[in-house]
C-alpha cells in the first residue's frame, strides 16, 4: 500500500469544484475557507482517507493522477481536453524512454501528460515562441514533479527543429504546415507526427504539406465527448456539450514514398 | 537510431488494408500474394524504409505501435475502439509500475494496451470466464511480447477479486454492477474504477451500486469519433461513422463517504 | 410581390441579438433604444428593405417566418429546439387540414409550428395541466395570428383524450407512457404518435407501453445540431453545442397487431 | 374517418424492409412473394387495418406520408436524409402558396417534400442539368400525386434563374456559389436561400459569395441523427450511424446591406 510521504503532492477534495493540489510538509498547515489542515498528520497515512480541518470540515485525500494535473492546469492558453490528450498519447505510440518534440508548450498541460508517459528515461523537448507561456508552463510542470523529463525552450520551430531521430512530433500551434518538413527531418523512420488544429483550413494546409513529403497513414479525426447524467428517472446526456475543440491530424514518417 | 534486430516484430505495410505484423528471423522468408520478403536482410536496417519482395512489390517497414497491435487484434470478441482505449488508459491514471485488474479479457486488445502502459514493473491481472477468449487473448498477447506484464486466468470475478491494493479496476463485462463491491475491496485508496458498457441499463445498475459504496467522482461519458476526409475540394466528415460503442463509467475509491 | 399591409406583423432586425416582432399600424411608432420607427411609413413597401429610426439607425424589415416566431417565444417552459420541431413536423406527416392533439402546450412554440402546418382548415387541440403555461401560450399564439387553428384547454390527458380520428398525437410531457392507450383510442388508423422526452427512462416506459398496444414502426432517435463558423482561415464547428435536448419516440397506429 | 377510395395510393407493410406503395384499383390484384392482395376489397375500408393475401399472409394498410414517399424514392442520386429534409422545410419558412426554386432535382425526393408543403396553391420550379435525373424524378413525383405543384425543367441555373419574387431558393448541386447572385435576383425581399453541400469547400465558397451580396443571417449547420435501440436491458444508440450527409448553409435576402 502506498502511504503518503513528506513532499508528496496530494489532492484534497471537498467537492467537484472545491479541490486543491497541495504539497505535504511536516509542521505545515493548508488553509482553506473551511479551516486549515495539518499536513504533517497525513504522513504515513494511506491515500483515499478523509481528513478534517480545524473547523470540522472533512476533505478526501487523493493521489493526484495525470488527469487531475491536466484539469488543474491554468486554462488560459489551453484548448486541449482530456478526450484529445488521451487520444494523442495513444496515437503517438510513445512510452517509457521515448523522445518527443512538442510545440507550442502552451500551459504545459499536454507537456505534463507526455512527460508522464515517457518517464523515467524519455524526454519531452517542448518549444514555444511566447516567453509568457513558457513561464506559466514551467511553473505548472515544476509543481507536478515532471520537470526532470522536460526540456523547455523559447524557439520558433517553423525555422527548424534542433533534433534527430525523435519518436514523435506533436504540434498545437497556429501554422503547423510550416513545420512539416522540419518534423520529417527530426523524426526517426516510422515515428508519428500529430497536429491539433481548431480550424479546417489548418488541417487542409497541413495535410497538403504532409502529402508532399514521405509520410503515410495520413489521417484526420475529431472527437466528441458527451457527459451522461445517471440518476434514478433522470438519466440523460447533459444539455451543454463541447461541440468542437480541434481536429487531430496524424501521419507516420517513411524514408521515401512508394509509387 | 533504433535499428531492426533479430526477433523484432515489424509491421509491413502495402496499403491501409494490406499490412502484416511479422517477426524478423535470419534466413526466413515472409510470403505474401505479392511475392516473398527476405526477413534477414532487414536486420541492422532502420525503421521507416521500404523493402522489395521477390516479385518487385515494395512494402513499408514500420515499428509496430500499441495502436497497430490493438487494431490487428482479432475483433470477434472486441467492441473497444481506439477512442475508448485511449480514454480508459488516461482516465485510469496508470503508468509504469501500476497493478491493474481487468475483466473480461476478451480478445486481449485492451490487455495489451494496459500492459504496455504499466511495463516494465507493473502487472495486469486479466480475468475471463471463457476459456476460448483467454486462449485467443493469450495468443495475441504472446505475439506482442507483452506477456511478461500480464497474468491471465479463468475466473468469475462476480464472486470476488483475489487481490489487494490494486491501482485500477477496468471492466468490460455483462454485469459490472456485481463486481463493484469486490472492486472496492481490491482497490487501493484513491484508485480508479472504470466500466465500459454498451447499454444504458448496465450504466444505471453500475452507477447505483457505485453510489452505495465509498466511491467519489462517479461519472459516465461517451465518446464519438468522426474521421475527416481531407482532399482538395473534397474535405468532409466520412459518411459512415461508429455511432456508439459503449459508455465509460468511472469512479474513485475513498475509505468512507463524507456526509 | 408581397407588400407590407396594415396589421401585418413584421420582424425588425438590427443584428442577431437585437430584433423585434412588431405589428404595423398607421400613425403608430415603435420605440427602441436606437430611436423610434414610424410604422405607417412601411405600409405598401416590400419586405427586405431597410428602415431608418428617428436617431438615424437602420433596421432590416423582414417577414416573420414560423422559425422566427418559435425562436422569439418565451423559453421558460421550452426545451424544444428548431432541430426537434422540424423533425417532429416531418415525422408526424401532417399538412393542411390535419387534426392534431398536443400536450403539454408549454410556451406554445411547437403549437404555433403545428398550427402553421395544418392551416387553413386543420386544427391543433393543445392541452396543458398548467393554467400559467396556457396563459403564456395563448398570448404567444394570439400575437402570431395562428389562434384560429388552435384550441387551447386545461386538461390532464393522462385521464383520457376527448377526440376521435385525429391525424397525430404529439407529447412533450412528464409521463407520456400514461397517455399511450388514450392516444391509440383517439387516433385514426395509420396516424402518427410522437413523444419528446429528455430522459431515457421516459423513453423506456413509453416504448414499453407502445409495444403493448397496436402500434408499429416504433422508433426512437435523437438529433444533434452543430453550428459551423465559416470565415476565411477560421472555419470550424463552434465550441459550445447543445449536447442533448430530448429523445423523439414515434409510432404508427394500426387496428390490430399481426402475429 | 378517412376511408380508402379508388385511385388512392396505399402503403402495404409486412415489416420494416418489405413494404410497398400501391395504387388502389377495383378488380386489380397486387402480387407479392407472399401471395396477391385483392385491392378492390380495400375500397371503403379505414386506414390502419390489416389485409390478408391469397397465401394467408397479412399486411398492414397505411396511408403514405411524405416521409414514406421520401424513403421509397430511388436513392441513387440522393444524399438527403429525413433529418436534412425536415430542417430544410422548416428553415425555408414556406407553406401553402409559396413559390420555390430548387436545383438540382436529383431523385425528386426533396421536390416532393417541398411540393407537399406548398400545396394546394404554391409551386416548386425544379431544375436539373441531367435529363436522366429529371426522368427519374418525374416518375417518382407523378406516382406521389404531387406533380400539379411541380414544374420540372432541364436548365443550368448557374447561368440565371428565370423567376422573380420567389419565396425560397434551395440548392443541392455541385457549385452553389455560382448561383448566389442569380438567387438574390430571383428572390423576394426577406426570402430564404439554403444550400445543402457535402464538402466544406462548397460551404466556404458559397458563404464567401453570400457575404458579397445583400444577404443577412448567413449561417451553416450540420445535423447528426442517432437511432436508439430501446428494449429491456438492451437500450443503447445503434452502433452504425450516418456521420455526415452535408452542411446546410442558409441566408435571407435584403435589398441592401447596412453599414
Amino acid at each position: 500500500m502506498t502511504l503518503i510521504k513528506e513532499d508528496d503532492e496530494i489532492y484534497l477534495v471537498l467537492d467537484s469544484r472545491r479541490n486543491y493540489k497541495v504539497q505535504v510538509e511536516q509542521d505545515k498547515q493548508f488553509h482553506t475557507h473551511k479551516g486549515y489542515i495539518e499536513l504533517g498528520d497525513l504522513i504515513g497515512q494511506p491515500y483515499g482517507i478523509t481528513v478534517t480541518s480545524s473547523l470540522g470540515v472533512s476533505f478526501y485525500v487523493l493521489k493526484p493522477l495525470i488527469r487531475d494535473r491536466v484539469l488543474k492546469t491554468d486554462r488560459h492558453t489551453q484548448v486541449l481536453y482530456p478526450k484529445d490528450i488521451s487520444y494523442i498519447l495513444f496515437q503517438l505510440g510513445i512510452g517509457p524512454g521515448s523522445t518527443v518534440v512538442e510545440a507550442g508548450t502552451g500551459s504545459g498541460a499536454l507537456t505534463m501528460a507526455l512527460a508522464n508517459t515517457v518517464r523515467p528515461d524519455g524526454k519531452i523537448y517542448s518549444y514555444d515562441i511566447s516567453e509568457k507561456h513558457q513561464n506559466t508552463a514551467a511553473k505548472n510542470i515544476e509543481r507536478s514533479g515532471l520537470m526532470p523529463y522536460v526540456n523547455l525552450a523559447i524557439l520558433d520551430i517553423t525555422e527548424g527543429i534542433p533534433h534527430e531521430d525523435v519518436d514523435a512530433v506533436i504540434l498545437d500551434m497556429a501554422t503547423p504546415w510550416q513545420v512539416v518538413e522540419h518534423a520529417w527531418k527530426a523524426m526517426a523512420g516510422s515515428a508519428v507526427f500529430l497536429s491539433f488544429s481548431p480550424t479546417i483550413e489548418q488541417v487542409m494546409k497541413t495535410t497538403e504539406e504532409l502529402n508532399k513529403h514521405p509520410f503515410i497513414e495520413i489521417e484526420t479525426v475529431e472527437l466528441m465527448l458527451r457527459e451522461i447524467t445517471v440518476a434514478y428517472n433522470k438519466t440523460r446526456p447533459k444539455t451543454q456539450m463541447i461541440g468542437h475543440s480541434g481536429y487531430l491530424t496524424s501521419a507516420r514518417k517513411v524514408t521515401k514514398l512508394l509509387e
